[in-house]
C-alpha cells in the first residue's frame, strides 16, 4: 500500500510537516450526497486541539479546517476531498543542536537511517502534529457510516494507575482534560502527570476505543480482517506500542469454556415469531470473530509509550557517530496518550467506513440475524 | 487491499478451504534468479505439520508442497510462484449438525452472517489449514532477506504459566513440542495442558518472534509502518487478540526517561576513526522507532485465544435463532497457539520481505551508520 | 498494483509458464452464492482451446478447468476461487537453440533483460497460454454481471481485409473458425491466412468487443475510468499494440458537431408520463463519457501485431551480443489474433464486474435515468 | 486501484474541481535528496498555460504551484509532496441552465448518473482544469527519472491533416502553438481551427509521445505492462478515445517478417571484446516488447475527440427526461488536443518513474546489454 494511505474504497492520504506551511489530507472514496461542510470536521478537530490544559503541549494550534474539493452546495459530489490545516504557530528557534543529534526513542535516527536526510524541525513528518490530518478525515468517516455507529474512546491508564470499570461514565469523560470515564481516577492521574512534568519527565498510557451499533458482517478475511487493519490503524499512531481486540492479552489466559461468549436468542417480538436478534451473554471477542463483525460493541485499545522528547539528559550519538548527551528543549507532552483519543476514534472510524463500502461492494447491504434470505 | 492477499511488492495471495482438494498461494514480486526448490519450502512446513505431538490436533496431513510455477531449473524468475498443497486427512463425517449451528467464539457467525452462506466443513475458510500456505510463502520471504536476517518464534506463555526470560535458550525451543525457550517450563506446560485436553477445554498462549540482522531503515511511515505491518499480520493469524512491539502495553506503566533507549558509538575497528556502527544500551523499543527499524533486534508478541472448538457444552443459538447448546467433537487443538509460533515467523518473514523490496525501490539498498554520503 | 494482478473488489491474480506442470489464477472478491460449477467455465476456455483448426497452434491442450476452492455445494462463498488448468501437451524438443537467442518482436530479449532469467521453452510466462486463466476468470466475471450484461467478441480484420460493417452478423461469428461476423470476408482472409501459414509468415488483426445491457454510472473517474481501464486491459493481452473506445482514432478526425451523440427522451410508457429512458441517436462515444457507461453499447477494439514466432530467418543477437540469423521452428499461430477474441471478451468481463462491485460500495445499485431520487 | 490516484511506488493522488478554490496533487514514494523547488514544477505548468494563443480558451490561469510538504532546504526528504494551485480566474456567471441540461459528448450525465450530483461549474471535476495537477505531477517524475531520460510530445494530426513524418524536427514544436513538428504543417492547422472556432465548432487531433534515453527492462508483466500502464494513463486523459504503442492499429495490417524490428550488435569499443549494446533495425514495437522496455525510444500516441462543448446547437435532454437542443455558451477549446501535449508527456513520465521504482524494488538497477552477470 502506498506509504501515506489507508483504505480501498474509502481512502485516505495524508501529508505534512509540523513545520511546513500547512497539512491535510485526500479523502477519496466519499460516497455521493452525504451533507458535509468544514463544522462538521472543525468538532472533531476542536477535541484534539493542543494546548487546551496545562497537560499538553502548549504550542497554540487553531487547527481550522478548509475544504477546498469534494463538495458542492453543502454536499459530497464522490469526488476526492481534500482538507487543509494551516501551520500557525511554528516557533522560530534554533535547531542546530537537534539538526545533528538523536533523542533516544525518537523516529529521528530512523528517518535519518532510511532518507539520509529528515525535516528535524518540531519532528518533521513523524510529529504527531500528522494527527490533525486523521481526526479531520475521522469526521468524513462518521457521516460514512451513519448516526446508528456511535465511536467513542477514553483513556484507561495512565502510568501505573488504572481506572475502575465499574466507574465507567461516558459522561464523565467530556468533564476532565483526561479523557477519563473514572471520576475518583482524575485527581490521581492530575497529580501523576503534573509531579513528571516538573521532573521533566514523561508518562505512558491506555486508550480503549469503542463502537457502538455496529452491523454484522464487516470484515474482510482473511487479510483485511476488521481486527487486523484497527491492529494496523492503531499501531500506526505515533508512539503506540501494543494493540488488544476485546480481552487482548488476558485471552492468553483463559480457557476456552471461560473465553467463548456464548448465546441467546433475542426474543422475538409481540405477533412474530422471528426472533429479534441476537444477545450475546459476555463480549471478550470485543465484537469480531473471524476477522467480522458480530455486531456486539466493537472494542479496541492501545498502548502508547511515554513521550521521548523529555528534559532529562540522556545518552545518544550525533549523525556523525560521536557519543554525547541529550535533553530535549520546548513544548513537550508529558503524556502524548491524551492526545491520542480522539485520533483512534478517527482510526476506527476510517477502517469501519471502509469495510462498510467494501462490504456493499461485494455482498450488499449488511443483513440482520435471522437472515430472511 | 484484496481480502485474501497481503504485501505490495513481494505480495502473497492464500487460497483454500479446510475439506477442499487442496489450498496454496501464490507468491508475486519474487526478485529473479534466487535458488528455490520444494525442499526449502518443505523445511518450514514441516515445522507446523499437525498430527506430531499428543498436543495439536491428530488430524495426518503430509503438508507436501508442490512448486507449480515460478521457478526454472531450481532458481526463481520474477514470476509469480504457485505454492500447492493437497488436503488428504478429510475425515468424511455428518455435518448435519455444525451446519446449523454456531458455535460460541468460533467464525461460524460471523461468515454466515458476512456472506449467507459457508462451507462448514471444519471451518471452511476460517480453518487453521490456511496457515499452511502462509508457512510456505515465509519460506519464499526468508529467500528474498537473505542469511543475514534471521526469524525465529518461541512460546513465551500457556494460560497463566509465563517462562522466566533469564533461561531463555532458543536450542531448547527445537527440543520440546512446545516451542518452550525455558526448559523448567515445558513439564509445567505439559501437565497443564494435559489437564485441559482431558477436561474437554482448551487455552489461550501468547508466541514471541524475533528477527534478528536487521538492517537499519525498514518500513514506510505513515502507514506502511513496518510495526503498523506487522500488527495486521499477526492479528489476520486465526485466534489472535493482541500484538506487541517491544515492549509493548508494559510501555504505558514506563517514564519517558526509563523507556528511552539510549546509544553510544561502537568503536571504530583499528585503522580507523569511523564508528562502526550504534550501541543501543537496551531495547524497549523492540527494533522500531518512527515505524523504521533500528537494526536492533525486532520484537513482536502476540496473544492467541483458546481454542474455541471444545468438547464442554456452550449455550448458544442456531441458524434459525432457536437456543440450543453446543459442545464441539472431531480432532481439535488444546492450545491452538502451539501451532502459530511457525505462522508468526512466516507472517514476520513476508512483511520485512516486501519492506525490504519497497526500501529498495523508493531509496536504495539500506545504509550503515554512519552514513558515508 | 501486483504485476501479476487486476481488479480492486473483483481481483484476478494469475500464475504459470507454457511447459509449466499447470497454470491458473485465483479470482477474489466473487460475491457470495453465485452458482459456479467447472462447466460454467469450461465453456468460454472451449471457445479459446487452440488446435480447433489449421488456422490455429496445433498444440493439442485440453484446457480442462478445475475448481480447488470458494465454492460449496455449487455455489460461491465469497472467498477466493482457485482454478486450475494442467499444461498437458508440452513437446519435449531440444531448447538449446532458442535458449541462447532472441527472437525479433518476440519477448525473449526483454524477459533476459529484465530479469537476467528466462523460462524459454514455449514462451515461459510470456506464452499465450497465460491467457487461458484469463478466459477462466471472465467465465466468473460474467456470473457478477450477471444475465442482463451481453459481451461478444468478433475479429473484424485481419492484415488489410477489413469487414463490412453492414452485413455485421453475430450469428456467423459462431459459424466460421475465424469469429468473423461478415459471411463475404470468411473465404478472403480463409485464403489470406494460408498463403502466409504456407510462406512461414503471420498477420496482424483487429478484434472488436462489445458489452451490450450495459448499466449507467459504471466507472471511477479519474484514474479508475471504465474505458482506462479497459485499455490497460486489453494492452496487457500478448502482442496488443492499439486499444480504441467507440470512434478511437477516428474521432481525431471528426468535428465535434459530427462527433456528439445526440439524445432525446425514450417515450413514456402508457400511463406513465416519466420517460422510459434516453436514446441515443448515435454511438460515437463507444458507450464511455467522462470514463463513465452511458448505458449505450460498449465498444473496445484492439489491434494485435502479427505473431513474432515465424520460420523466415531474421536477422537477430544472441545472449553473448553475437550476430545470428533467427528461424523459428514449431507449432505457431499464423494470426494470433483469432485466439485474442475470446481474451478480450474475457477482459472485458473482468474489468466490467470490478467496476460493479466497486460502483455499489461506494454508490450503491447502478440507477436508471431519469433519477427519482 | 483508488479512483483518483495512480502508480504503486510512486504514486499520484489528485484533486479538486474546475471552480473550487484550488486543485492539485500529493505525490507519494518520491526518493529522498532529490533537488526540488517551484521552480523545477512552474517550468511545465507554464508549458500547459491556457490563455497563450487565441486557439485554447481564454480562461486566464496564472497556474502558480506551491509545495506545502515533502521537501525540506530544497531537497526531497521521501515524504509526500503536495502541490497546490489555486483557482483565479473562475468566471460568476449563471448556471441555473448547464445545471439542468446534458451537453451531447460531454461527462455531465455520467457523472449525474452515476452519483446523482454534480459540481457542473465548468465542468467540475471532469473539466481539464485537473490535468494541471498531472503535468505538476509529472515535473516531480521527471526529476525520479533523471537527466538521460528524456520525454517530449508532439501533435501529429489535426482533423484530417496530418504531419510529414520526414519534416519532423522538434525544435520546431517549440516555435508555433500547435506543438507541431511539421514547419509546413502549420499554416494548414491554423487556418483549419480558425475555420473551425468561427464556426462554433471543434476538431479531435492525434498526440505522440516520445521518451528517449530508456533503460531496458522497465515494465512488470503481466498486468502492470509497461505499454498497459501507459495506455491506462493515456486513455485517462480528457477525451482520449485510443491508444497506440508503436506502429499501433498499423501493426495490423503487416506481416510477421515486415513487423519484427531485427537486430544487430552494437560494435564493441576499442579495446574491448564485448558488444556495447543492441542495434535496432527499426522500432514497429515503439520500444516494448511483452510489456517491457527494450531500450528503443518508447512510442505512445493517442487520439483526442473534438471539444464537446460547442455552440452549434445540438438535441438533448434534461435531467426531467424533457428534449431540449443545448448550445455551450463561455470560454472552450477548438481543439483540446492542443492542450494535451503536456499532459501526455506528464503521464508518461509520471508511469515511467513508477515502473523504475519498482524494477528497483524487485529486481535492481536496470541492467546492461550483455549482461556481465
Amino acid at each position: 500500500m502506498s506509504a501515506n494511505s489507508f483504505g480501498t474504497l474509502f481512502r485516505v492520504t495524508t501529508w505534512g510537516e509540523s513545520h511546513g506551511p500547512a497539512l491535510g489530507c485526500v479523502v477519496d472514496g466519499v460516497p455521493p450526497r452525504l451533507p458535509l461542510d468544514e463544522a462538521a470536521i472543525q468538532r472533531w478537530l476542536d477535541r484534539r486541539r493542543p494546548g487546551q490544559s496545562r497537560f499538553t503541549t502548549q504550542r497554540r494550534e487553531p487547527d481550522q479546517v478548509r475544504i477546498l474539493s469534494g463538495t458542492f452546495e453543502g454536499q459530497t459530489t464522490g469526488t476526492p476531498i481534500q482538507l487543509l490545516i494551516e501551520n500557525v504557530d511554528q516557533r522560530s528557534k534554533d535547531y542546530s543542536e537537534i539538526a545533528r543529534t538523536f533523542r533516544p526513542g525518537h523516529a529521528d535516527l530512523a528517518y535519518w537511517a532510511k532518507y539520509g536526510i529528515r525535516d528535524y524541525r518540531g519532528g518533521g513528518r513523524s510529529s504527531a502534529r500528522e494527527t490533525a490530518a486523521r481526526v479531520a478525515a475521522g469526521g468524513v468517516a462518521r457521516l460514512v457510516l451513519g448516526p446508528d455507529v456511535t465511536i467513542r474512546g477514553a483513556l484507561v491508564q495512565v502510568g501505573p494507575h488504572r481506572i475502575d470499570r465499574a466507574r465507567w461514565d461516558w459522561a464523565e469523560v467530556e468533564r476532565n482534560p483526561f479523557w477519563c470515564p473514572d471520576p475518583e481516577m482524575v485527581p490521581v492521574w492530575e497529580r501523576h502527570i503534573d509531579e513528571l512534568r516538573r521532573a521533566g519527565d514523561s508518562t505512558g498510557a491506555v486508550i480503549e476505543v469503542v463502537a457502538s451499533g455496529m452491523p454484522m458482517g464487516l470484515g474482510a478475511p482473511i487479510y483485511g480482517k476488521l481486527d487486523a487493519e484497527l491492529a494496523a490503524a492503531m499501531m500506526s499512531i505515533n508512539a503506540v506500542k501494543g494493540v488488544e481486540i476485546g480481552d487482548g492479552f488476558a485471552a492468553a489466559e483463559a480457557t476456552g469454556s471461560a473465553h467463548a461468549d456464548e448465546m441467546r436468542a433475542r426474543p422475538a417480538p409481540p405477533g412474530s415469531n422471528t426472533p429479534a436478534g441476537i444477545d450475546f451473554l459476555s463480549n471478550h471477542a470485543g465484537g469480531v470473530l473471524g476477522g467480522i463483525s458480530t455486531g456486539q460493541d466493537l472494542i479496541v485499545r492501545f498502548a502508547v509509550k511515554p513521550t521521548s522528547s523529555i528534559t532529562t539528559p540522556r545518552r545518544s550519538v550525533d549523525i556523525d557517530g560521536r557519543d554525547i548527551d541529550v535533553a530535549t528543549k520546548g513544548r513537550h507532552d508529558p503524556c502524548v496518550g491524551l492526545r491520542a483519543v480522539p485520533v483512534g476514534e478517527a482510526m476506527a472510524a476510517c477502517v469501519l467506513a471502509d469495510q462498510l463500502l467494501r462490504h456493499r461492494g461485494q455482498v450488499g447491504e449488511p443483513a440482520r440475524f435471522p437472515r430472511s434470505d
